[in-house]
């Protein structure tokens, strides 16, 4: 299943994520407000870095987001750190919330030396409980102090919620000029959903872009990668994605170079939101919906994201049954044209309907199939060209134990 | 709580649910689809009744969704009988399946002794496998022969799949010219989503009801019924709500008879889809979110039906979690215009969240009024006095076991 290979992802050793590509450091440590975890993570760029960054679309937006737009308007997208907090979201706090994410920023700033509108700040956690910022702030000086070059695991663990496991991607670019990196990590679980930027994610280079040719690479990466993963269709107060690009390598990205840099970054950032649906919280597989042979993209992906954003689908998938039905009732409304008794879906590589509802497959060999860790869904609507690809992840009774219990 | 009072519902003996009007006898029989339960339902009217019906607005419609369109075009919306199964859909079933479809309206026809244009037909169950007809066919005699205005009980118990209990509702309205019923059952549990028409539910009234009346009276009353209840956000390929008006009261329903009319068939419409909410798949709880203040009531429903939507605001209610945070970021990603600052949240009768994101209060209280059978949710938008309500449950652990083991 080549679409699904995740090279260069949980290397949990040396310069791995954002400490990956050269000139930048970082670290994770436990400032208290969550129980014994790792809470503070702290990014640090050696020189400026240029910047770029997308939001969350849901008009309630936290603190921290407020204040990484002022910033990146203030600095002119450039970037030398990036604090981040798990464990309380720093959403619907007021005017003492705003307050709150701008100490972080300050503070960070004064310890570093460098100037505030440089620092970006992200928060995620638990809604409308005001952040314990002495204790964040009591922690910046250890954090500072253990920044290193090989930060990049640590610091990956110091963002996680109810995440299972750290996510960190890479990719390296050979050019005629020589070679760069891209590295990243993010975290997710709930409240996943394609209407950006459903996570947190921070990827680092050391190419040298322009903050402008930065910020409309990650635009359009974005939209293939994090804006096609859907855990439960809830979308954060607090997502957002930044790459910081600080140039160590010396190699310029203009011109014919564009273009790889571009499919690099994309790779990092589909694979850490694959990751991010991998591990959706109480997830026991990776589900990937290939909807081919609609009339338009558009449609397409429309169409992706409904069966992706089914209940009924996600939990046939859960129980390993090869319940097709559900999958045409799915896309039946969504909304996009189709023709039923066109349509072709497989499982697992296995054809389980085909044309003019023609159905005739081993439910033992599908199941087989549906038990593995990773389930790629064709739907082919047989009416034209059209296609979207989108990731998900199973519906367990897990995830309601995860969310019935747990204020987040 | 006087907005989720359910007067009329859940009556199980005498003259109920369908057979509550006079003019209507009914059976409930079983005849093979389903491996003990009842699955074959048969509602006759004495006479030709007007009939009017809405259907689901998935792509991917159901053979009988076909055939009882053609049937009420065909009659000019007369209908003596409707012939429901349970345990197979007929969906995706192709050419046989419509052909099964009409089989079934002719034989009702041929043993009832009526033309097969006045048999509506309606069928719930796996989607994707052939209707076994020959059952179904075979034992429409029997139903015919326990046909009785006592059957408004059996009948409400053969159309039903997971529900964990038959749905029945009923109101009298008297007039001047004496007095009417309107009586009715529902079928609900999965794939609950307003998008017409979420469920089967069949209506009988002794008024009498010009056909392109009932069908105006029908249209709106299920907009704000039927099209306000969510279970999962899937739309069933086989939804549909009918009502058949037969005369026997004598009561014409015009002119100033108009309004009560359509406010008894509303309420009978709302209580049985606040059952089927209430009986949602693995459902604990009836959740009733009342959204006021926002500047449209198109605002205030949208939000309203994202909030209900939400899975983690509906695992927060399973776990009786007083979670504010979720209700607001759902509001947030509605689409809507919101001034989260403004908001203000009220669980079980208590103000959990007031403006300015103020929150204080006892845990202990509204955990008590979250563990009850009906919780209401008032969001109050602070902006205009667009007001919406819509019904949902909560979502538990046991739903994803039913639908992760049941090929529905």
């Amino acid at each position: 299943m080549a679409d699904l290979e995740t090279t260069g992802v949980r290397a949990t050793t040396g310069a791995v994520g954002v400490t990956a590509a050269r000139g930048f450091r970082a670290a994770g440590v436990h400032c208290g407000i969550r129980r014994s975890r790792l809470d503070l993570a702290l990014l640090v760029s050696e020189g400026p870095a240029s910047a770029a960054a997308v939001f969350t679309t849901n008009t309630v937006q936290a603190a921290p987001i407020h204040v990484c737009r002022e910033h990146l308007a203030a600095s002119g997208r450039v970037a030398r750190a990036v604090t981040v907090n798990a464990g309380n979201a720093n959403a619907c706090t007021g005017p003492e919330g705003l307050a709150a994410a701008r100490r972080t920023a300050v503070e960070t700033a004064r310890v570093l030396g460098v100037r505030a509108e440089e620092v970006l700040v992200a928060s995620t956690g638990v809604i409308g409980v005001p952040l314990p910022v002495d204790r964040l702030v009591a922690a910046l000086p250890e954090a500072a102090g253990k920044l290193s070059p090989e930060g990049g695991a640590a610091v990956s663990e110091a963002i996680l919620t109810t995440d299972t496991r750290a996510k960190i991607a890479r990719r390296d670019v050979a050019t005629p000029q020589g070679s760069y990196v891209i590295g990243g990590m993010a975290k997710g679980s709930g409240m996943i959903h394609p209407s950006m930027a459903t996570t947190l994610a921070f990827v680092t280079t050391d190419a040298d872009v322009a903050p402008d040719v930065l910020d409309g690479c990650l635009r359009r990466t974005v939209e293939k990668s994090f804006h096609r993963v859907s855990v439960d269709g809830d979308t954060s107060t607090n997502d957002m994605v930044a790459v910081l690009a600080g140039g160590a390598s010396g190699v310029a990205i203009e011109g014919t170079e564009l273009a790889a840099f571009e499919t690099a970054l994309g790779d990092v950032l589909t694979d850490l939101a694959k990751e991010v649906a991998r591990d959706g919280e109480g997830a026991t597989r990776l589900i990937e919906i290939d909807v081919r042979g609609a009339v338009t993209d558009e449609d397409a992906l429309t169409i992706a994201r409904t069966i992706a954003g089914s209940l009924l689908v996600k939990t046939a998938l859960h129980g390993a049954d090869a319940n097709w039905g559900r999958i045409v009732a799915a896309a039946g409304r969504s909304g996009a044209p189709i023709a039923p008794e066109k349509m072709t879906v497989s499982l697992g590589g296995i054809e389980v309907l085909g044309p003019g509802f023609r159905s005739a497959f081993s439910e033992d060999a599908v199941r087989e199939r549906l038990e593995r860790d990773e389930v790629p869904v064709v739907v082919d609507l047989g009416a034209g060209s059209g296609r979207a690809v989108v990731w998900t992840c199973d519906l367990s009774a897990d995830y309601v134990r995860i969310n019935a219990s747990y204020r987040s």
